[in-house]
């Protein structure tokens, strides 16, 4: 069977056999120069490096010039194998068996840059007098890490190097059970604050010269625990906040405590900024806060707003390919955490799509091999016609 | 003035002067042995070992026989300095300045066992024939520790030896302002409860997959924070519920936890005991906890009731001690913590009474010379009262 792997497969087996695990680049992006550089790509390897995180090596490529300027966006780090006994075939095997493509970062991507990667290939071979536009790599290490040295500074890297995008596609596993199921066309907005309540320290038996905080947070928390921030909309889910923690840390169970800390995270749709959100918490807390409790609430810097794509031509384009590739007509999603595509909005258009992502980040990860040659059908048919509008 | 300093006064200053810092010895047994030997009493020196604490020296001393036999209860061990170079007078110095003695323990509770040992050696020598019954020490190493090897073993110890005792003073410090101010006649009981609460962990961003236990935890202690138990009596303080700590210990803020801690701890009054309260808080987190919430309630084991002393003649002699001595009626408490007296109740009638409480376990731990001098004559006319009666 090997002989008649698509050249999409063979080049995801090529990757999987690469033990990228983050930050390591374990030889995914020498792969990926390769075949793009045989294929007419000019090819960049951009290291980035910041305090108090690894050095993380990154790969621009791009083909042509004009407008318009596509990019695809992905990553070839993956997440550690975990029990790696645990595993059927080795992680980093590459193995092939009843139709399914096993290994770390089958689905999570590297399943979906190789498949872009033949896609782009072959829509370039279709073109030897040029393709009417430009088409480029956005290839990080740096994705399930800290996020420091990855596609942040690429993106700036990129813009100095004078390159305007106007749309992009994120490679991301997006599709909860079968290929087709789902398009991300945003994202909703992450919001986490922490609550802190100051008490008086002291003796359970004297509890008159003391100050228990806990009651206080109590009431803080039970405002904010259930509350109802709206109802969603046709496009995203409610907001919801989470309480993820409530700290004391009081060993002795004869001492009133001084302090007690929580936190929560609130993963919020476009009816909310974080400033309105923020504002709308801090509203809530204060009016439940007792007369006189010392309490202060602070938020996270690295808040992010909500984001939905309005591209719509982009939006139809890539709906179409997936409806003619798999008979399925995706769902616009805007569901799930937060992605790489949080900092290319800021730069284009940006949707995302590619396998089915079951199994990514467990033990046994793998993915469909016909899945891997639709979605470089699906890939290829987009670029045809994104590139004829 | 040193040649002028009592007897009290000068044994409380021998006493300071043994850094007797628990669970050291420290030389304050010794020498309170030294001192009770020359007066004819019969001193034992016992030391108790268990797993997993220090070795402690105790000391019981007796002196006469035949009914009514009493002891008084006390410790010569002390909590440490802290910040040595914080204090004014070297804590192991026993200076005397401005009418004060300074130093570790003088309030808790060597001015105490000094004051009883001058009024005790005193009342023997006024009885060159023989004293009216029997007076005891029954002192310990293991009151600020973890109290495994003290009072707890030295009374069963005692009691093997044939000594059944008829009433105690525990020596420690009961008066909140000034000498005189109260007598403890009983205790609040103690009763601590660890609550969990188990949930699933997942996303913040898939919270439907999850089920976050911190909501459940906010309504269960919610319920019981600012519960109103009872409205206290005659006799004792309404009894108190604190929440000591609350714990998640999730530091990933995108994560929701599987698990959350609480615990809390009630003085109580002599309307409950540690069972009629046990199933009390059980009913009432009963009733709070939302359907289907996976929690749990343990009690620990080292529960106290609360006990209040019914001997009034006991109670009586004393409070007229005081009022002779210091012109104030002792209000009769059962406030604060707990002490040895709640081990010593299980064998005789036990009320405590000694110096001012102010300075306990603080920087600059002192007492007034006077109220030792004044608390000798207490206890000597105490004992005058009760073996005539
Ligand atoms: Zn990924
Ligand atoms: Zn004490």
């Amino acid at each position: 069977m090997t002989d008649t792997l698509s050249p999409a497969v063979q080049i995801c087996r090529d990757l999987i056999r690469c033990p990228s695990v983050t930050p390591a680049e374990g030889g995914a992006l020498t792969t990926l120069e390769k075949l793009l550089a045989d294929a007419g790509f000019d090819v960049s390897r951009v290291m980035f490096s910041d305090e108090n995180t690894p050095n993380i090596e990154n790969l621009f490529a791009t083909i042509g010039s004009g407008k318009p300027h596509f990019v695809f966006a992905g990553h070839t780090d993956v997440v550690p194998v975990g029990d790696e006994a645990a595993w059927t075939h080795g992680p980093f095997d590459g193995t092939i068996a009843d139709g399914m493509l096993h290994g770390r970062g089958t689905a999570d991507m590297k399943g979906g840059v190789a498949a872009f990667a033949a896609a782009a290939i072959d829509y370039v071979k279709a073109h030897p007098n040029g393709i009417p536009g430009q088409i480029s790599f956005l290839i990080t290490g740096d994705e399930e890490g800290p996020a420091i040295n990855g596609t942040v500074k690429l993106l700036e890297w990129a813009k100095e190097q004078g390159h305007v995008f106007d749309a992009c596609i994120v490679g991301e596993p997006t599709n909860p059970d079968a290929l087709g199921d789902a398009i991300k066309v945003g994202r909703r907005g992450s919001l986490t604050g922490t609550v802190k309540v100051n008490g008086t320290q002291g003796h359970v038996a004297y509890q008159h010269l003391a100050d228990n905080p806990v009651p206080g947070m109590l009431k803080l928390l039970s405002t904010v625990a259930e509350v109802e921030l709206d109802q969603g909309n046709e496009r995203f889910q409610p907001s919801n906040l989470e309480i993820t923690t409530v700290d004391v840390g009081n060993t002795a169970t004869n001492v009133i405590p001084a302090h007690v800390m929580a936190k929560f995270n609130i993963r919020f749709n476009d009816q909310w900024s974080v400033s309105s959100l923020s504002q709308h918490i801090e509203k809530l807390l204060n009016d439940a806060a007792p007369e006189g409790l010392d309490w202060s609430i602070e938020f996270a810097r690295e808040a992010t707003d909500s984001f939905l794509t309005h591209d719509e031509a982009l939006i139809q384009t890539l709906s179409n390919s997936i409806k003619t590739v798999t008979g399925r007509t995706p769902e616009l999603s805007t569901g799930g955490g937060t992605s790489d595509a949080r900092f290319i909005k800021n730069y284009c258009a940006v949707v995302e799509f590619g396998l089915v992502g079951q199994t990514m980040h467990k033990v046994d990860e793998h993915v469909a091999v016909a899945d891997i040659e639709q979605l470089a059908d699906i890939y290829l048919r987009f670029l045809q016609d994104y590139f004829q509008a």
